[in-house]
């Protein structure tokens, strides 16, 4: 530990100026490669998720923020256990499985159920219960990549409400091709929902190339059988943390400009870049920010718990600062892995645009464009949005995020330095724009 | 399966000329697929190896083989388990890791230890004993990647000999950094060795990214603890078996022109590229020979088996037919994946090179260059160069070829079916330039 902290104190005494573009060091990224060497995956409601908020708390005092505290939300807890799923007549072969997160377990014997092929959530829907009762339900729609990740949305569905349909046509359970846009072989998780007017069914998803495999497997043989078996547990309710630091403004301390990212991951990778990046990015540029010289307004960092459940850290933080929420001036969330940042997106009154064009030419070095004003500040900050709080979204190149999103290949080798760097100084630009400035961006 | 037998005809009813270029099915590729969809892994010794077995005997009778047998050997059976390793102490992760192949078990409740990480297999060797005793030895060393593969050989010792390194200083167990190229998060089995004059201690290999982040973790904390659990099993003697197929010589029976691949493959994909892919050429170079008129000499089509556990099914061919390895004019064995073959080596006796070059001429068009005369003719068949046997190895270009092998990613979609089309391609000029000839490439 020793030796990071002088690396650390190091960077901090470089005083660096983001501005000039002298940024040398390297905060962001030891920041995620602390998180995601020493606590690694960090499940929401986990020993490790208490871990994590530790690790935070730590950091942040470390760092020489001058308030550090947590805010405690209760949430359901699921306990990932084993998981395998086999075809058991005619080619008996094992597939590579993941259990979708919220999944009840299978009976302890697993259910052996033929299998039954849709290319899509709507085709599911379309189809008989004759189809489909005492079956395995296979979703095996693909995902296709671009920078903005807009794919996700239309197949992702698939997973979050896949178990609900299929269920509704009795199915004994369902398996979905990964919502993901890479050939390696990982199954991607990712929250599911049950509904209280059907049976909650099991719900796992497949790699792509099992997916693929199956789907071969099935052209030859339409009567195939499979063996799914897993045993998550759902313990009940359990206590987390949102992890929060502020720099207290020099002149309004009252005025809130509020960075964020979620601190919790999903459970096989090491979340580095879904969301120790972000981590690593927002709580670097809070106290980069300070080294610059105190902001005029309060730059508070909110390291959100539990968004991977649902955004349930950022619910409790809007309810629990209802009351507040108009002292916040400005909210975003760095939530898309650890890209380049390319394009400003703007959620401002429409009085404050000519503030959009002004930052994004402070930010035009660093090849970022100005986009449009419809931005949702990132998934936990979208609630923030939707009380009025002005946002913004630093839109990453997300091409590749899809590749490791939610996978176990999500670790830190896939974190580039460089981008990191980026990142932060187009994050230290903005921040400090909105904090030294009197914009009241909701006009 | 009946769709399968209607394309298969129907490609073979093409009368296909490979030295006009004309390829334009897919035997190689469907080939290919069906044995990785139909029966997928094929653990020597295993149920899987078993219907492999059945699997190509049953395709070579449907491709018109005039001959096919299956020859029985003995061999070791060696079973995966479970494997887990994690960090107890102090970062508590898990670590994704697999058994090497011929590994024992641990004892039930795992071995906990120290870990000590050396650079290399030749670091390890000139370690005292006091620095390695009742530890766990981590090899983490990284391997490059080249069109031929040559790193392998530098780094695979850690693999094949690094437990008898590791037991000889008094180690209880031994990990190493996977054997591969890929930094995605799979961990890459292999063969490896015990000795009789020291201790059989468990054997593992973490995933890339896993065997950096140990680094980084050792790196904070050189007292770090690991916890290696694994429960393979070696259930002893088992038979397993050699798939032979021929096309008989019209005037020269007797001499046999032996094409080869392994029918095996590692437990954890599916053998698409190690060695599906060989499977499906040699199969199809033979069948489509056939279609063309046969050949004067036998063209003899060898799938050997349990290459992976050491050349065992190769060796008991050596053994079984070596009275009969003069009558072997030629061999060659495609095991290097699915990659487009670039270079032409030979193993010929000196007055064959010309031999070598009329050949390259008639591959010229395939972008095909020559190489050397010191081919091996492939693993398996470097059993049969060692007698005396004339070899040519058709060298693919095994750049990415280390980002798969061994390990769970080795599935289908991998396979480029244009790719096996010029690997078929170059496989029939080549097996009917010598089945057609009358030389002595001994001479
Ligand atoms: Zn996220
Ligand atoms: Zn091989």
């Amino acid at each position: 530990m020793k030796l990071w902290l002088t690396t650390i104190t190091a960077a901090l005494s470089l005083q660096l100026h983001a501005s000039e573009l002298k940024l040398d060091n390297n905060l962001a990224y030891q920041l995620t490669e602390s998180l995601t060497v020493e606590v690694g995956q960090r499940l929401a409601g986990s020993d490790a998720d208490r871990r994590a908020v530790a690790w935070a708390e730590q950091k942040f005092q470390q760092l020489g923020y001058d308030k550090v505290w947590r805010e405690p939300f209760t949430m359901q807890y699921w306990q990932r256990g084993q998981a395998s799923l086999s075809v058991s007549a005619p080619f008996h072969q094992q597939l590579v499985v993941t259990a979708l997160g919220g999944s009840i377990a299978t009976p302890f014997d697993g259910i052996n159920s033929q299998v039954v092929m849709f290319d899509s959530l709507e085709q599911l829907k379309q189809a008989d219960a004759a189809q489909v009762k005492d079956k395995i339900v296979f979703i095996n729609k693909s995902m296709a990549k671009d920078k903005l990740g807009t794919f996700y949305g239309s197949v992702v569905g698939a997973r979050a409400q896949g178990a609900v349909e299929a269920a509704k046509l009795g199915a004994k359970a369902i398996i979905i091709r990964s919502v993901g846009t890479s050939i390696n072989r990982f199954a991607h998780t990712g929250i599911m929902r049950y509904s209280e007017e059907v049976p909650r069914i099991p719900a796992a998803a497949i790699s792509v190339p099992d997916a693929i495999q199956l789907e071969k497997m099935l052209s030859r043989q339409p009567e195939l059988t499979l063996h799914l078996q897993m045993d998550n547990k759902l313990p009940g309710e359990v206590e987390s943390h949102n992890v929060i630091a502020e720099i207290t403004g020099s002149k309004y301390p009252d005025e809130i400009v509020l960075i964020s990212a979620h601190l919790d991951s999903w459970d096989e990778g090491t979340g580095a870049l879904d969301d120790g990046a972000g981590v690593g990015i927002v709580m670097a540029t809070g106290a980069l920010l300070k080294q610059q010289g105190r902001p005029e307004r309060t730059v508070r960092v909110v390291l959100f718990g539990n968004e991977e459940g649902g955004l349930v850290g950022a619910r409790a933080y809007a309810a629990k600062h209802a009351a507040k929420l108009k002292q916040h001036v400005f909210a975003s969330e760095s939530d898309f892995g650890a890209g380049r940042i390319w394009r400003l997106d703007t959620g401002f009154g429409p009085n404050s645009l000519p503030f959009g064009q002004t930052l994004q030419q402070q930010l035009a070095h660093l090849d970022i464009s100005l986009g449009d004003n419809s931005a949702t500040g990132g998934p936990d900050v979208s609630i923030l949005k939707a009380q009025g709080v002005p946002v913004v979204t630093l839109q990453q190149d997300g091409t590749d995020y899809f590749d490791y999103h939610h996978t176990p290949n999500d670790t830190l080798d896939k974190v580039d330095p460089a981008a990191m760097q980026q990142n932060l100084a187009a994050w230290l630009i903005t921040t400090k724009a909105v904090a030294n400035s009197r914009i009241d961006l909701r006009q």
